[in-house]
């Protein structure tokens, strides 16, 4: 056994009779005075499991108790140290992420949301991919999705089928994009047996999460979603909350599994706000190594600021304001979706290469997290090179295959410079974006503070009305970040400056790069510098300037 | 006479003994029962002139009078028609311009703020370039500017100044903005004597209105501005309203001026709101000729739903809200500063050829109208070919010159598109921008109308804050305009579609072209297409595409 690796139990007794979910199968795992409990699950063919995930070193104590065994079950795991370059679940602390060891976590993350439900070959094919690939999270769904570019049918469904939907296919309309029902179809749920779980189905899914997991990809594991033919999106609550007690038994030891209530939760028209916030305690209260939890929005965003909910997974385009919810939340903010990097005809999927690198600058200079998709229309020249595996149709966004896009190469460019910095970025108040997402009183209260000869001008500033000020300072951008006086980053986006002036802290020297994000160079432009430096640029768009302080 | 051109009466008579500019001379022009009343000014040398501009050929009975005159001066004006090519003054019809023979006006402006300032060979050169360039309209302003990159002081100020100031010396200070004073500062004019003018300044700028005028290009003359080290700026109302009487009575039977009352009025920190109420008041009400009348801001835009403002005259980067002002207020849109193209370290002066090319073609789509600036850094290479004159540091934006940007070739085919139209563009309702700054009512009222099968979409779109989904809608633009049925142009700005459908009228066979707005192609796609079509695209940002109706 080993520190921040799952370890099993594994009981054979007679298969539950009624719900094969509700088991009662139970570990209290103790160190130091501190107790965790973790419930069994049914396996299948009269095989119960229990997992727990070590977080420490040592030794634990444990008992496991449960109608299905004979006798409770107690002794001693002893628990390894870490083996080298695994570091434990990521969590938040403040603004950023790290890992349970301390190691920082800088999320650059990819969309493959129905990754699992795809023929075995496109998925071997997609890992592979992802193996190369400068992604260390990937967004996917539990169930299967049914939306443009992605309506064949999984091997597997989470669940069996009730008796008398044995024979119902989910056929595709023409045209049809299915949906997320209403209200009233959560009423009946006449379709899946929630009590039996599909064992085949969660076996596969287990094998790809550790697949992602020896390969350091966080699976941000997308728990509802609206995009659907099969009935999955109109459960009603008490059946969304035994699925997830299944999903909860199993899964919750895995280190790198994260947990997104949702895709587009607001789309999911059969679900009441009181059956999210439902879902939302159910999750935080039945994981007891608390993973990260978020949930994702199409227009309104979640409401990041309760406790169970510890980061922000927001769908937007609204890029500046990450440094604002970062302040006002003091949680990480993640951007998990901003428009992909395609040629779809949707406004979502057809931004180029040079823009998915642009949003990933923005977000990351600010000490925000990213997030990647690929969108080619099938049937265009890029999409032909979407798949080896003779699968037609094949989108990376929805069902992976091979990246073809020209940001992957661009957003490994940037890992490799953010992860040589000391630490992760904060925020750097540069230019008006201080004033971003500010009350009337905290914008006055902020202006009064600054330096008598800017006073007039932010006054003028004060004279638009609160709305206005924010829809004006929504493009008026500057995306700059700093770890301490240890090193600042500016990102200059589309401005072609010719010069910038940086105004380094008077007590240290800096050496000075100029990086194009673009073409992947990076330039040292001054050493030893200190103080009001002036940095010379090469007048094109989509530059940044990285001063690391030198010892 | 002709119509539309201005007609000079002059008189010879002793100087005036007090002030130069409140004259008393004054003609009537009367035809068809109504009569223009039109004020004299004195010109210097004991000589006196009025005025007139006949904005309909036939015959005017007209009489002058005044204290400078022996008696009354009373005769007929025969005007004949305009001469081709002479469309008279450019007023707003709706949300369009046209002239007042009713020829629509597409404004495409640029910016030469200091134009007039400047010694005389660099002024000749900008006028050439101006007659090559695709621009119709010019932003200058009639007080010299102190900014950066433009400290030269002008051969003539609009005044003499007071005898205690006649030694005075305008010293720019290093690194000095100088800059718009505060209220304070206006108590006192010690320097400028605003009742005699400088004749040979208003002699000078009345030589390049004329050569703008017979390049038919618009004077777009700002007014007041806050960049000054005069003492311009910090005028007492009384002198500005005495400086505004001498400029009307001179400069409004000009055919081709419009008053933009500001740059940046509200960074004019020595005049307050009611200051700049008087001073809207006392333009509109002495300009018999109703000339344009706006004013520009820096942050909050001027109230442009006053009657006497006929258009909005907006620094903005907000363009996707051009369609919702024009809805707003039923009057013009000009973005009269959105960024220029140039490599300087400021934000509003270092975009690229093609951001400023992608800002014209989003306004325009919209039938809103964009201005143009060029910025290129002292020093810096494309600034080597700033002018030819020897002149240093010259950035056309503030000083003329040569043009030297990529923008404005486009700028040209731009143009060229829009003038080849049926008529000017209204906005077209597209995607959720038909939401663009609605109310809560206003936006819950009109989802009401749309089709049930989107009511649930938009029902979630709804559940956020009002303040909220307009910033939200600032990133999901969408920019077409159309000619009632007649043509449809999509702007697709930033996607790089391989395709889109549109929805044309069935009962219309069009034409439909794709433009390359970069790289200046039209390319036919489709001919008599009808109803729902496939458009394929070349996957490429910054495409648009035309449908125009066959007949």
């Amino acid at each position: 056994m080993k520190q921040y690796e799952m370890t099993e139990f594994t009981f054979h007794a007679a298969p539950p009779a009624l719900s094969q979910v509700s088991v009662d199968l139970a570990g209290f795992f103790e160190k130091d005075g501190k107790t965790v409990e973790v419930k069994g699950f049914y396996a299948g063919d009269g095989v119960y499991r229990l997992r727990f995930l070590p977080e420490e070193a040592g030794e634990y104590a444990y008992t496991i108790r449960g109608a299905c065994l004979e006798e409770a079950e107690s002794g001693r795991l002893m628990v390894e140290p870490a083996e080298e370059g695994r570091h434990g679940p990521v969590r938040a602390d403040g603004v950023h992420l790290r890992h349970a060891d301390g190691a920082w976590f800088h999320s650059f993350g990819t969309t493959v949301y129905a990754l699992i439900h795809q023929p075995k070959a496109l998925v071997d094919e997609t890992m592979r991919t992802l193996s190369a690939a400068p992604f260390n999270k990937v967004r996917l769904c539990v169930f299967p999705k049914h939306y443009r570019y992605n309506h064949n049918e999984p091997d597997h469904y989470p669940f069996e089928r009730k008796p008398e939907a044995a024979g119902r296919e989910f056929t595709v309309q023409p045209g049809d994009q299915a949906g997320p029902g209403n209200p009233a179809d959560a009423a009946v749920n006449d379709t899946w047996d929630v009590d039996r779980p599909c064992f085949a189905f969660w076996d596969a899914l287990e094998a790809r999460l550790r697949q992602l997991d020896a390969m350091g990809i966080q699976a941000d594991l997308i728990l509802f979603h609206p995009y659907d033919r099969w009935g999955f999106a109109t459960l009603p609550l008490r059946d969304s909350l035994t699925y997830l007690d299944y999903l909860l038994r199993r899964l919750s030891a895995f280190p790198n599994v994260w947990w997104s209530l949702a895709n587009e939760y607001d789309l999911c028209m059969a679900k009441s706000s009181e059956d999210w916030q439902a879902i939302e305690r159910f999750t935080a209260e039945n994981d007891p190594f608390r993973h990260l939890l978020s949930c994702h929005n199409c227009f309104k965003p979640w409401d990041a600021s309760r406790p169970n909910v510890t980061h922000m997974s927001w769908q937007s385009k609204q890029l500046h304001r990450v440094a604002e919810f970062m302040r006002r939340l003091g949680k990480p903010v993640l951007i998990d979706e901003c428009r992909y990097e395609g040629n779809l005809p949707e406004f979502w999927g057809n931004i180029s290469g040079q823009e998915m690198t642009a949003r990933f600058w923005r977000v990351t200079a600010q000490g925000g997290y990213c997030t990647h998709g690929e969108t080619f229309l099938p049937g265009t020249e890029k999409a032909a090179l979407a798949t080896r595996t003779g699968e037609p149709d094949v989108v990376w966004w929805a069902r992976g295959g091979c990246l073809n896009g020209d940001s992957p190469a661009r957003i490994a460019f940037l890992r490799r410079i953010i992860e040589g910095l000391p630490g992760p970025l904060e925020p750097l108040r540069d230019g008006l974006g201080f004033l971003i997402g500010m009350t009337d009183e905290e914008a006055r209260e902020a202006v009064s503070r600054m330096p008598a000869r800017v006073q007039g001008f932010l006054s003028s500033f004060l004279a638009m009305e609160p709305s206005e000020r924010d829809r004006f300072l929504a493009f008026e951008y500057s995306y700059a970040g700093h770890c301490g006086e240890e090193a600042f980053l500016y990102y200059r986006d589309d401005q072609c400056c010719a010069e910038m002036t940086l105004a380094l802290p008077e007590d240290g020297r800096y050496a000075v790069d100029v990086i194009d994000t673009w073409n992947m160079t990076v330039t040292r432009a001054l050493d030893g510098a200190s103080g009001s430096v002036r940095v010379p640029l090469p007048g094109r768009p989509w530059m940044a300037v990285l001063a690391v302080r030198q010892h």
